[in-house]
């Protein structure tokens, strides 16, 4: 294990990281709040920690798979350790545990909170929140990638280990240029979002820090009720970039590149089909509650929207909803996005690869002799790729299992454990019952909220950083 | 397709259908019931089409792996259609779909049951749903190879398709030895335990129904309060006997040839490690309802050897427990018993494969040079069977999720529909809430009771020959 590369590049984290302080504490200058001495000072300290660590450069810079997956394990790790303290600073949130799980909820754009009211929080907090989902959204390394060359080009193993999505390619044959090119469509289509919000109607300091949760897929509001309050036509606006930023990011790439027909793979059209298909059937099902289907396809839309994407916005409670609609969003909350967005969830494209290998499977049973790969889009998927998406789902399930058998320690009804779970490891943000859009998480005990920390990270690291952590193997020399 | 030799087996099949109904038939001589007629006028039915089918030979008895399948499905497919004739026959159930449901309910052990108050149902009809768990707690097919030379060594395709768990060996060079070898056992098993309840004071018409409900690990019982009725020895009698019905038949054959060593499997020994923790767990859990550590402990030790070995049968009605209790109760409908035996789920050992081969995964992802395979009990787990371990997972999670949107139609709260499909699938029997014990599934409608009767036997039969029956690729030429 190469354990002084390891630490140099926590240390450049740390020197982005108090970079991305300066977001907030810039938001307290113009307001004005005394919460800026608790964003300089946690930026300061990280600078310094940062400086300290990178100035002694390791000898030797080669990076292989496995120190790829701890490299991002532990940046996620501190960079919300050191994220979290500015809540506990400012009197946000007292609690240390439930700092850090604020900061990993929004690092990991999961978006539950355990701030029960957050229109009495300073400004400024309110922006390092929806600030922390937009960098996790594109991946904190791929930011520092894209400014900062690593190491000799091995750092696709890092690149491959935070994106989400079954099989990372690169768009352009270096890794680098690839980030650039993923933080540009990224930082456009949130200016796009911001200023449409703008025209819309939104004042400037909510209109940057919806853009910053929508980007992300985090879903952590400046208002108490979500999105409830906004006017209709603004709940449309989020309802499409909400769907945009779940669209694997190559699509754009190829829609610059006039690509046309490389645009809408089968991952897109199955995800937008599964998106639409909901929306109606979900809005047929609510309309009783509403009366008017114009308003029950706008609440339906932006619920499916939300949830598919993970952002976890809500206009609505829809856990007070009719039961078929609770069991269709909870069912969503698995699906998740496209593969290559800031979306979380298992994602389109690793459904459709087991969906067809395991038809490949079945139809192996009956024509033993039958020897195909199985093909996306006319491109063969590989034997690598289908096995750790088994393995993903594996892991998926088994993390799954250990988390609800702690949370049902707490003694609270299936639902809210299921759903929590669901939640965190999908980073979705509600659930449902004492989970739903109208509560938040500090219900839960401190052990519950350790093992939500673990899961939300755990998703949206699409589990084998997180679990290669904790395991022996990854430590044996 | 060899349709001449489906079309003989089926055949066969019917016969020995008409011997099975001779059991109810004769209870109803015993206890001068008139749904005699009811018994003896479907078995007559079943040997005059039976007889007429086997008439005319195949002159290719060839199988190959599909027709293994589609036997298999159609098979208890046949078995169940006549065998739900009686119930509507006799008027107990007037609804054919219901008496269906039944029927599949009873043939595929899964022991849930339409049936609102089982008392004052003839003693006949009450035998036949015993009788019909013990035929296909073993396999119906199995048990016709014991008896019948089927083809020229080819009916391993059957014997695979039939029997649960993820790698059927043969105990014995000859695969009609090998089910001979099995049935012995579980006839001598089930006649102990007969013994044991009629020396604990059971009379003998609920002795044998009791038997042979465990045997299949059924579960439908002759009284209302299922087993809560029955003295404390008895429930412990019935207890112990749950947990030997879930235990891998192959122990008990090396127990017979004092292999000892063979007997304790990794498999076998973590079954009872995770029953006994399990019990200890929701024994403290529910001692505040009981109030002494002796009740509790029966009452959990039962709960959990009936869910593991999906048998279904309770003494209290866990709905009303404790969370945790519940939770712990909900997860162990999915893990099951041990292959080879005549429980449900997922699977002791598939779960040990599982895990082991995502252990080997992550390895590999740290130290991509190492290949390994994976072993347990110092035999190596062959590639095939961690393949079709996986591809099982996926489609069990498919049917699972596809099952839970059409009940999400009837509108029931979810966890009645999550417990539903996941004791359906399990072959448990009792869920939660509205599934829970002290219900019964006569509240579905009719679209979710034929998705129920599907799930059912698509656990029972492991999936695989259910979804090659709707596979347009069996069918090809």
């Amino acid at each position: 294990m190469n354990y002084r590369m390891i630490a140099n590049i926590l240390g450049w984290l740390m020197i982005f990281e108090s970079l991305f302080l300066a977001v907030p504490a810039l938001t307290a200058v113009v307001y004005w709040e005394s919460a800026f001495w608790a964003f300089f000072g946690t930026a300061m300290f990280c600078l310094a920690a940062g400086v300290l660590i990178t100035r002694r450069k390791p000898a030797n810079t080669t990076l292989y798979s496995r120190e790829g997956f701890v490299i991002v394990a532990l940046s996620w790790i501190v960079l919300s350790v050191f994220g979290a303290v500015p809540f506990v600073l400012t009197g946000t949130i007292p609690s240390y545990i439930d700092a850090l799980y604020e900061a990993v909820s929004g690092f990991s754009t999961t978006g539950a909170t355990v701030i029960t009211d957050v229109e009495i929080v300073p400004r400024s907090v309110l922006m390092w929140r929806s600030f922390t989902h937009w960098v996790g959204g594109m991946g904190v390394l791929v930011f520092i990638m894209a400014f900062l060359p690593l190491s000799g080009g091995q750092n696709m193993h890092i690149m491959k280990a935070e994106s989400p999505g079954p099989s990372v390619g690169k768009l352009v044959p270096h890794v680098r240029t690839t980030a650039m090119l993923l933080y540009s469509i990224y930082f456009v289509l949130t200016l796009v979002m911001f200023v449409a919000l703008i025209i819309g109607g939104m004042d400037v300091f909510e209109a940057l820090n919806t853009a910053f949760a929508t980007g992300g897929t985090g879903g952590m509001g400046v208002r108490n009720s979500s999105m409830g309050e906004y006017a209709p036509h603004i709940q449309i606006i989020v309802t499409v970039f909400m769907v945009l930023f779940a669209i694997n990011f190559n699509s754009y790439f190829f829609l610059i590149h006039a690509k046309f027909r490389e645009i809408f793979t089968t991952e897109v059209i199955t995800f937008l089909f599964i998106a639409a298909s909901s929306s109606v059937i979900i809005a047929f099902n609510i309309n009783g509650i509403y009366g008017d289907m114009g308003d029950s396809m706008r609440h339906a839309s932006f619920t499916v929207a939300s949830i598919m994407s993970t952002t976890g916005f809500s206009t609505e409670d829809f856990n007070l909803w009719p039961e078929l609609s609770r069991s269709l969003i909870v069912m969503l909350m698995f699906v998740g996005g496209c593969a290559g967005s800031t979306s979380g969830g298992i994602k389109v494209s690793r459904l459709l690869i087991l969906f067809k290998s395991m038809s490949k499977e079945l139809r192996l049973l009956v024509h033993p002799k039958q020897v195909k790969k199985i093909n996306i889009d006319g491109h063969p998927i590989e034997h690598e790729v289908v096995r750790s998406v088994n393995v993903y789902m594996v892991g998926y399930v088994l993390v799954f299992a250990v988390s609800m058998v702690v949370l049902a320690f707490d003694n609270m009804d299936l639902i809210t454990n299921f759903t929590a779970v669901a939640s965190a490891i999908n980073n979705v943000g509600p659930g449902l019952e004492l989970a739903g859009p109208s509560s938040n998480f500090s219900i839960f005990s401190e052990p519950v909220k350790l093992v939500l920390i673990f899961d939300m990270l755990a998703g949206r690291l699409e589990l084998f950083p997180m679990l290669l952590l904790f395991a022996p193997t990854t430590w044996k020399k």
